[in-house]
C-alpha cells in the first residue's frame, strides 16, 4: 500500500455554494478535460471522450435507421463559398478563423459546414431519385469566440455532429426537421437523463440562414439555460445560393428544401452540471462507459477466493459494462472515492465476509444507498438497480427543471424572476428589437424558445405591450 | 421502370491498361470520394466512410484490450511548441498550414500531434504509477503537400488515428512499438486482405524526431509501394524537449520513453487498388459495410412470394450484414451492376423460380462464380462463401505481392528491376547520401524498409560498394 504518498483530495467547493468553481474542480479531478496553451481550446480526456463515444454509438444507430449516412467533408472553406448565403456569412463572419493561402483566396476553418456540403450537393443531386439525401458528419469545428472559455460549454474548438438533408418537398423537410429534434429530445431525456424544453427559436436567435430553428433547451442548476441541440429548416435559401436543383417526376427543374441539425460536446458539460454532486461526477447508467465497478476487498489470505468471486460476478453481469478494479497499490477506500469522483453508477463490493455469506454489496452512486444481495439474485438486482438509477436521475432532474419554470404576466414579475435565476415563461411579442432591450435590461436574459405547446395566445407583450401571440421562454444562458 | 433515363456507365478504362484513370473512375463511380474546390482536399463519401468506420470499430476493440484509451486534443499548435523538438520541427515545417492569431504567436494546423499531446503529458505524468500512459486519437490532420493530389493517397487533409504512449522503461517501449506494428499487420492482412512487408525504415525515411520507425508496406498492382502504417520508437527526445518526467519506485526523477503510431484513410486507397477490378470496387467481407445484398427478381404476379422469401432469408442471415434491395424503379440487372461497382462481396438472387424450387442463387463478387443453394443450407453456404472470399482475396493479393519481389546483387539488376516496377531487395549500405543518389538515378525509388527477417548480412552495397549489413527493400512509392 503506497496510497499515502498519493494526494487524493475530493471536491473542496460545494455545488450549491459556488457552481463555477465546483464545475472546474469536477472537470479537473474526474479527469474529464483540461485547458490548453492556446486560449479557448480544450483537451477532452479519456474519461469524457468515452462518454462522447457512447453518445456517438447511440446516435449513429438511431440515424442509420432513419436513412442517414455518415461522411466526411473538408476542414477549410474558400471565402467565396462562405459568402454565398448572405445571412449565413453575416452571422458567422465574426467567429471565423482564417488560413492564409498563397494559391488563392483566404480559407475559413469551418465553423459549420453548410457551405462546404452544399457546394457538393449541387454536383451530386440531379433527379428526384437522388432525394431525400441525408448525410451526417462527426467532426471538429472552430468558432473564434472571444468570451471567457468554459470547458465543454464555450470553447473555440469543439466536436459535434452535423446532419444535412435535402428533400423534394417542403412537407417532408418540415416533418424531418421535427423528427431530428425529437431524436435530440430522446437522446437528452432517455439516455442522458436531462429534461429539456423543445420549441422554436425567435427571429433573433435563429440560425444564420435558416427559415426556422428548432431547439432543445436544458436548464442548469445555476439558473442558466443550455442550448443542447438545434434542428434548422433552411427552406430553399441555400439551394438558391448554391444552385442545387433536381428534375422532378414532372420532368421539370425544381429547387429542393433543406434542413441541418447538430449537437456538440456541450452535452458533456450539461451532464456534469445537471447530475454532478459534491463527490464529483454522476453518470446515468445508459451512457456510462463503465456501469458498474467491482472492488474486491482483499486481505492477503483471502485474496484468491475474493478475486475468484469477483471474476464470477463479472461473468454473470456480461450484459452490462463491468470492470474489476484489480489494482493492489490502492486501498479499497481510495478506490471507492476515485470511482465516485468518476461518476460510475454502481459499485459492487466483495470482501472475504461476502464470499462466506454468498452475497455482494451494491452501492449506488446517485443516492449512496447500500444493499446486500444474495449471489443468486445478482443479475436481476444489478439490472433493476441500474434501471432505477437511470429513472431516479431523470425524475430528480425533471423536478428541479420544473421548479425552475415561472410563468409571469408583468414586466416587474419578469425582471424579478430573471434575477431569481428562473426559466421565465411570458407573453412576449418576439420582435428582435424588443428582445435586445430585454437582454440589456436584465443583464443578459435571452429568449430560449417559443412555447408551442400552449398554442396560440392573445395578449400584450409583458415588456413592450405590442400584440403578442405566443408564450416565450427567457433566461440567462451559457 | 425508368432506368433507361438513367445513365449507368461502368468503368471504361481497364485496370491493366491505365491504372491512374481506372482508379479515378472507381473512386467516382462507386461514389467513394470526390474532389473539392480547394486543391488537395477531398470529400469522403458515405460508401467509403462506412469502410473507414468499420476500420475504426475493429481497431478500437483491439487497442481497448491493449489498455489504450481514446481522447481528443486541439487542432492548433502554437509555433513555439512546434519548434521544441528540433528534428521534428524541421521535418514538418514545409508542410504546415498557419493560422493568424491576433492574440499571440502563429498557430499551426496539426500535421501530427506529438507536440500538442506531450505538452499535456508533462502536466499529467508525475509518478511511475501514471505509466504506462496509452492514449489514441482519431482526427483530421493537414499537411500542405504541393505534389499532385491523389484521393485517399495524397491529400492535404486526411483522417487518421495517432496513438501516443509513455513508458517507464526502454524495454517496454520497444516491445509495444513492435506490438502496435503487429496490430497494423493484422488489420491489413486479416481484415483488409492486403499483404504487407514489415520492417524498419532507414535513417533517411525515419519519422522526424524518432529514434526508430517501423513500417508496414503494401505494394500496389501498378508497381508502387504504399506505406500503410508506421510505429515510431521516439526514445527520450520528446520527453526531454517537453520536460516529461516521472518519479520512479526508487523515488528519483526519470525521463520516460515514448512511442507514437498511426495509420490513415490511405488504407481506403490501398483497398481500391489492390482488390478492385474492371467492374469496380471489390471489398473483403471482413470490412464490407454490406456483406451480402439480396436482390429480389420481381414480376408483378410473384412479387409477394419473392419479397416474403427475401425477408425470410435476411432473417436467417442475421449474423451477417445483409440488405435487401427493394427499389422498384430499377431492374435487377441495373442493381447487379450497381452492387458490383460498390464491391459488395456477395449477391443473393431470388426470383419466382427460386421460390418454386426452394433455392437461392449466390454470386460472389471476387470471381463472379454462381452457385445454387437449397434454402436449408443457406446459413452455412453464406458463411462459408464469405470466409472463402476473404481467404481467396488475400491469397490472390499475396501471390501478386510475392511475384513483385526481386532480389538483386548488382546495380545493373537493381536499376532494371526498378524500371520493371518491382519491389527490389538488395544489400544496400543505408546511408542517406547513397539513398538520395539511388532516388535520383532511378527516377524516384526510395527505401521501403530494412529486411530484418534475413538477419544480419555481410557484403557490399550494390550501389556505392560501401559495407552493407542488411538487405533493404526499394521501390517507387505513393
Amino acid at each position: 500500500m503506497k496510497e499515502k504518498e498519493i494526494s487524493q483530495e475530493g471536491i473542496t467547493v460545494k455545488k450549491e455554494d459556488n457552481m463555477p468553481d465546483w464545475y472546474s474542480q469536477v472537470i479537473a479531478k474526474a479527469e474529464l478535460a483540461d485547458f490548453y496553451a492556446v486560449q479557448g481550446f480544450m483537451i477532452i480526456r479519456p474519461n469524457a471522450y468515452a462518454v462522447w463515444e457512447g453518445i456517438q454509438d447511440y446516435f449513429n444507430k438511431r440515424i442509420w435507421q432513419l436513412g442517414v449516412k455518415n461522411a466526411y467533408f473538408p476542414l477549410l472553406i474558400p471565402e467565396s463559398f462562405f459568402q454565398k448565403e448572405a445571412e449565413h456569412a453575416k452571422g458567422f463572419a465574426p467567429e471565423v478563423a482564417w488560413v492564409n493561402n498563397d494559391e488563392g483566396e483566404r480559407l475559413a476553418i469551418r465553423p459549420t459546414s453548410e457551405t462546404v456540403m452544399y457546394s457538393m450537393y449541387s454536383q451530386w443531386i440531379r433527379s428526384h431519385r437522388d432525394l431525400p439525401l441525408r448525410i451526417n458528419q462527426w467532426c471538429n469545428v472552430v468558432r473564434w469566440e472571444v468570451k471567457q472559455t468554459k470547458i465543454f460549454l464555450r470553447t473555440r474548438e469543439f466536436l459535434w455532429q452535423e446532419g444535412h438533408c435535402v428533400y423534394a418537398t417542403e412537407e417532408e423537410c418540415e416533418k424531418e426537421t421535427l423528427m431530428y429534434l425529437d431524436e435530440y429530445k430522446k437522446l437528452s431525456e432517455e439516455i442522458l437523463a436531462i429534461p429539456v424544453l423543445t420549441g422554436e427559436k425567435t427571429a433573433k436567435e435563429r440560425f444564420a440562414g435558416a427559415k426556422k430553428t428548432l431547439t432543445i433547451e436544458g436548464f442548469m442548476p445555476d439558473g442558466k439555460a443550455l442550448q443542447m441541440g438545434t434542428s434548422h429548416n433552411l427552406g430553399q435559401g441555400f439551394a438558391k445560393a448554391f444552385n442545387i436543383k433536381f428534375v422532378g417526376e414532372d420532368e421539370k427543374s425544381h429547387l429542393p428544401w433543406q434542413n441541418s441539425w447538430g449537437f456538440s460536446t456541450r452535452l458533456l458539460g450539461a451532464l456534469v452540471m445537471v447530475h454532478g454532486d459534491n463527490k464529483g461526477l454522476v453518470l446515468p447508467p445508459n451512457i456510462a462507459p463503465v456501469q458498474a465497478v467491482i472492488v474486491p476487498i482483499i486481505f492477503r489470505k483471502d485474496k484468491e477466493s475474493v478475486m475468484k468471486k469477483a471474476s464470477e460476478i463479472k461473468a454473470l453481469l456480461k450484459k452490462h459494462k463491468v470492470v474489476i478494479d484489480e489494482r493492489e497499490e490502492y486501498s479499497a477506500g481510495w478506490k471507492f472515492n476515485e470511482w465516485e469522483m468518476k461518476g460510475i453508477p454502481l459499485r459492487i463490493e466483495i470482501g472475504p465476509k461476502d464470499v462466506e455469506k454468498g452475497q455482494v454489496v451494491l452501492v449506488r452512486r446517485d443516492t449512496g444507498e447500500k444493499k446486500f444481495v444474495e449471489d443468486s439474485y445478482i443479475t436481476k438486482a444489478v439490472k433493476d438497480m441500474l434501471e432505477d438509477i437511470q429513472h431516479c436521475m431523470f425524475t430528480k432532474a425533471k423536478k428541479q427543471f420544473e421548479e425552475s419554470i415561472v410563468e409571469v404576466s408583468s414586466w416587474k414579475e419578469f425582471a424579478s424572476a430573471i434575477k431569481e435565476k428562473k426559466l421565465v415563461k411570458a407573453l412576449i411579442c418576439g420582435e428582435p428589437e424588443c428582445e435586445e432591450l430585454i437582454k440589456d435590461k436584465t443583464g443578459g436574459a435571452t429568449s430560449r424558445c417559443i412555447d408551442k405547446e400552449s398554442g396560440e395566445a392573445k395578449g400584450k407583450c409583458v415588456h413592450c405591450s405590442s400584440p403578442a401571440n405566443h408564450y416565450i421562454y427567457f433566461s440567462k444562458s451559457y
